[in-house]
């Protein structure tokens, strides 16, 4: 089966979204074993998007598209797939009283132009949307389908997992693509070039390197009847990775290092309490994206300012006046301080120079200290960080947990 | 003049690739005026690819692709396109030699296949690629113009600019597209096509609304002889529309909320802390991305367990008790705590169920509450947002600097 996805957006074609839907969709497609041939993108325009999508009938045999399905004037999605396959659209009075609902439980007030939301094909079924307004809707017509997504990464990426794959892995036959992703922190992508280069040639199964922000991604890929044909191909490759990588492998395909981080956490019965200057609370932003990490994560301080250190932290004024706030000392003493007035078994300080201003030539923009305090002591590394400010404060993130998880794995 | 995009690559289809590429490269059309109407994506496959040539070559006057310039055997961008359009392909002395000295000066071995990266039909300008091996084309075919540009983004972005924008601003017919964002906060989409559906009707200058967490931005476009002029065109609309929503427009363009109140706060002289619970530190990373936020900034408290609210922000363990770790009186208790500990002007309090677990049914997950304190007293808004966490803690955020944005606006 032939699957075809059509991007609808004007915002798309100016170059204001990049089109990450597209690509999570083309995944999903991959996994499904749906062959993939074509993507096109049009904008917010009747006459233009009728046009793709008869090209993308006539060629394919699902069309998935993405956006204009809002409630708005330029949100013509709907009205336009109805058109192009001869559909009449009734209103649906189960997704009317939803949405009519669910503003009244935020305290919005109902606006009629938000009624169309409610319309559908009679032969449509609803895709759940508990993230926006828009259900999305699946659309059976002859012997090809469509399928209606909203735009908003925030719905989109949800209803693709919870209520679109598994109807494309229905629709999906025959050859099936099954990938699994190692990820590795503190090795860069050359290194994992001249360590694995030679695996690198295989197509069925193949290995591809992508460098992310401080981790290499290794994507290993195969293909058979069916999908454990496929992973049973990958296997002795992964065990020859891990065999020459395996110190580096933190996590497989979506975890995190994050994740890992509080799932060992978790399972040790440890806790952890962070103390950040240059990363301003990111490093506890990204700890509780993990759900139930309430047990192994139990807050800490933006020190910022040098009174939040002194006053939440219990940092040295002289040690600051003496060693300045990007220093060994004063990263262990954060790190020893968050421990501490938190009653952790752990605590990260994190401090350094994000830029773009204030650096000086002892201390660049870049330089930071992360020191890391648990039951066996208390130690610091320096690391000088390239990139930008958000690259520096994401670095200093990944190296902070990278450190903590050296420790944990033991 | 119209332009179409055709993004060559089976890497774009099957999801590993984001195909930031041409939203760069649409971007780089509005800006000279460029009708932008499609894009194409399709795979490394001779047929399809040809299919899409020909589809953008009938409707479009210039075509831009985008990949398959490599050396590789599944790189056939260069010969598709001279097959799609009658040339034939040459092999150009200059460009050979470069390649032949761009290895030995890296100390590789020229391997024959990279021979093909030389050739060019003999109507075609070369393109100069100072960070890749394959130049890009320029070949003008009648009345039409094919621009051939490398996948990497870091060779195609700056032939982007380098060499291609140029040209599309002398291809451009003169008309320069301009566009203005008015970004707005505490006001939902519907409510703003209710206010304004009557704008949205021209189409120049236009008006669109797109929502965004928390946040609806309103783009204002106009196209006219000179970027002035567009402007001249979009300020009336601009008038009106502040006319009748300004309360809600906090910033333009590329300005985020937290800039614009790190911005009042520094010209005010005043400084804030935050105590965070459900987002786990997302506020402070938000405000310390602005790049000398330091001085407005203190700093604050991630508050995720209940000891961390008692022992570094005052929270009465009794109220914890009494009303919960989710409620009014901690949410002032928190956003006193914060700006008192670190004697700032300023001290914002969230705290939430930010799920997937731990609702129930009196305080279900989306339920947040937050508190601002300052010079004028403590004050507490309920909040019920949807969506899953990552949804429900980035909305916190946003909720709790409209919040302080309106009382620093006076």
């Amino acid at each position: 089966m032939t699957a075809e996805i059509v991007s609808v957006g004007t915002e798309l074609l100016l170059g204001d979204t990049v089109d990450t839907n597209a690509a999570a969709l083309g995944r999903v497609f991959a996994a499904s074993g749906l062959a993939h041939y074509h993507r096109q993108t049009v904008g917010d325009n009747p006459t233009r998007l009728r046009e793709a999508l008869e090209l993308a009938f006539a060629r394919s045999d699902l069309v998935v598209t993405i956006g204009g399905l809002g409630p708005t004037s330029d949100d013509i999605t709907r009205e336009v797939v109805a058109q192009t396959l001869g559909l009449e659209l009734i209103e649906d009075s189960g997704i009317l009283e939803r949405l009519k609902a669910m503003f009244r439980s935020r305290g919005r007030a109902w606006v009629e132009t938000n009624a169309k939301q409610a319309q559908r094909p009679a032969e449509a079924a609803i895709l759940d949307n508990p993230n926006g307004t828009a259900p999305g809707l699946y659309i059976p017509v002859g012997d090809k389908v469509a399928i209606l997504m909203p735009g908003p990464p925030s719905e989109f990426l949800p209803m693709l997992e919870n209520e679109v794959a598994p109807i494309l892995a229905r629709l999906g036959s025959g050859q099936v693509i099954a990938s699994r992703v190692l990820r590795l922190v503190g090795i860069g992508e050359s290194q994992v070039e001249a360590d694995l280069g030679d695996l690198m040639d295989g197509s069925n199964p193949s290995l591809a390197p992508y460098a992310k922000t401080w981790e290499v991604h290794l994507r290993l890929t195969a293909h058979a009847d069916t999908r454990s044909g496929a992973l049973a191909l990958i296997a002795p490759l992964e065990a020859e990775v891990r065999e020459r990588l395996g110190e580096h492998i933190y996590g497989v395909d979506d975890e995190e290092l994050e994740d890992v981080v509080v799932d060992l956490l978790t399972r040790r019965n440890e806790t952890l309490a962070v103390a950040e200057s240059c990363t301003g609370g990111g490093l506890g932003e990204r700890l509780t994206r993990v759900s139930g990490s309430g047990e192994a994560f139990l807050g800490g301080v933006i020190s910022y300012a040098n009174t939040a250190k002194i006053n939440l932290l219990g940092v040295v004024p002289e040690d600051l006046a003496e060693y300045g706030a990007v220093s060994e000392q004063v990263a262990r003493e954060m790190a020893r301080g968050a421990r501490e007035r938190l009653h952790a078994t752990y605590g990260i300080g994190i401090t350094g120079v994000a830029g773009p201003g204030g650096g000086t030539a002892e201390k660049p923009v870049g330089l930071v200290w992360i020191g890391v305090s648990g039951p066996e002591g208390t130690h610091a590394v320096e690391h000088r960080f390239g990139g930008q400010r958000q690259t520096v404060r994401a670095r200093s993130q990944t190296a902070a947990l990278t450190m903590l998880w050296r420790v944990l794995r033991g």
